[in-house]
């Protein structure tokens, strides 16, 4: 058991940034599931109404593989009143051949969020058009700001409108959002606004 | 993240060994669950047929208490032809406060064996008579030999039958068992012979 190797957050950032291969990896895990070369039993799902929390623990085996990777997330919703993230959660690689642990990722949540933004990514890419270029963006916290990442990887977006319920959190989504893609971000106050006239709607 | 303690097999081993507080302490997860108080959801179990091998995760949180357990473990069971274990797992303390992860416990597998035997003797402890002194082992390997160890805790044996379907390894376990218990031990190979007289009959 002493050669597990143990990855940290940073580390893993490092290693699994986002990035149009990762869509495609991601992609191609779609294909493999639709094909039936995988394994995947339902989720493991504990919810602890009392303490505002839950655990899903996630799993598969691509057949023909020689490791798999068990996917442990919880999700506290009481965590924001006390300046820390709703979302934690950590990753365990197993040997395919001999079910010993080969690797722990203590990704925080972050391996769970950006695999999310990828299979936004791939939807994306494959149902809407090429030339798409207005994005709405229904949300304005962490998911949708990972969503709008992934997404200008496979579309030429041009123009970026948002809605959250809190329309300061649209507020600053906008104003983060601005920098870190380039894209001009308008902020509505009428859902039906934000979505008029977008050739991709995402809901984070 | 940086804070997860990370505690290996030794350790663990020297923290929790078999005793009798360790059964009291299985007991009172049993009554917690028939009382109603302990929230579990299904085991989740992967089986890879092609690669002889299995998961299966559980998990459990006792309503009121700070963290919950996480319990990973793998049965592959060509691993006896590569000189290694069929067991393996690793379990995972979270917080039930955040649902941030608090430790890892890197047991391969001890833990699982420890708390199988815990539960063996529980319910000896509860269902045999007070002066049972005969115990039937019907199996051989490594949770047949837990098993006796946790018996020999809660009841005043004196005698041992066992039965294997391999006799050599029964003749091991015979040999063996002797110097850990302190018992007479004898190696039966009809297994109504094994049974027969025995105060307490135990199938692993």
């Amino acid at each position: 058991m002493t050669d597990i190797r143990i990855l940290g957050a940073a580390e893993i950032r490092e290693l699994a940034p986002l990035s149009a291969e990762a869509i495609d990896l991601v992609a191609d895990g779609f294909v493999r599931l639709a094909a039936g070369e995988v394994l995947q039993p339902p989720v493991l799902s504990l919810d602890m109404p009392e303490v505002r929390g839950e655990l899903d623990v996630k799993t598969a085996y691509v057949q023909g593989w020689d490791s798999f990777c068990l996917k442990v997330s919880t999700g506290f919703f009481g965590n924001p009143e006390l300046g820390l993230p709703s979302a934690s959660g950590l990753m365990i690689l197993l040997s395919a051949t001999t079910g010993m642990p080969l690797a722990l990722l203590l990704d925080g949540g972050y391996l769970t969020d950006l695999r999310t933004a990828l299979a936004g990514a791939v939807a994306a890419r494959e149902l809407s058009r090429d030339d798409a270029k207005h994005a709405a963006i229904i949300g304005a916290g962490a998911q949708a700001r990972w969503q709008l990442r992934a997404l200008q990887l496979v579309r030429p977006l041009a123009r970026v409108s948002v809605w959250a319920r809190d329309s300061a959190r649209a507020e600053d989504f906008a104003a983060d959002m601005a920098v870190a893609t380039g894209l001009y971000i308008d902020v509505h106050n009428d859902i039906t606004e934000a979505v008029r006239g977008a050739d991709i709607i995402v809901t984070a």
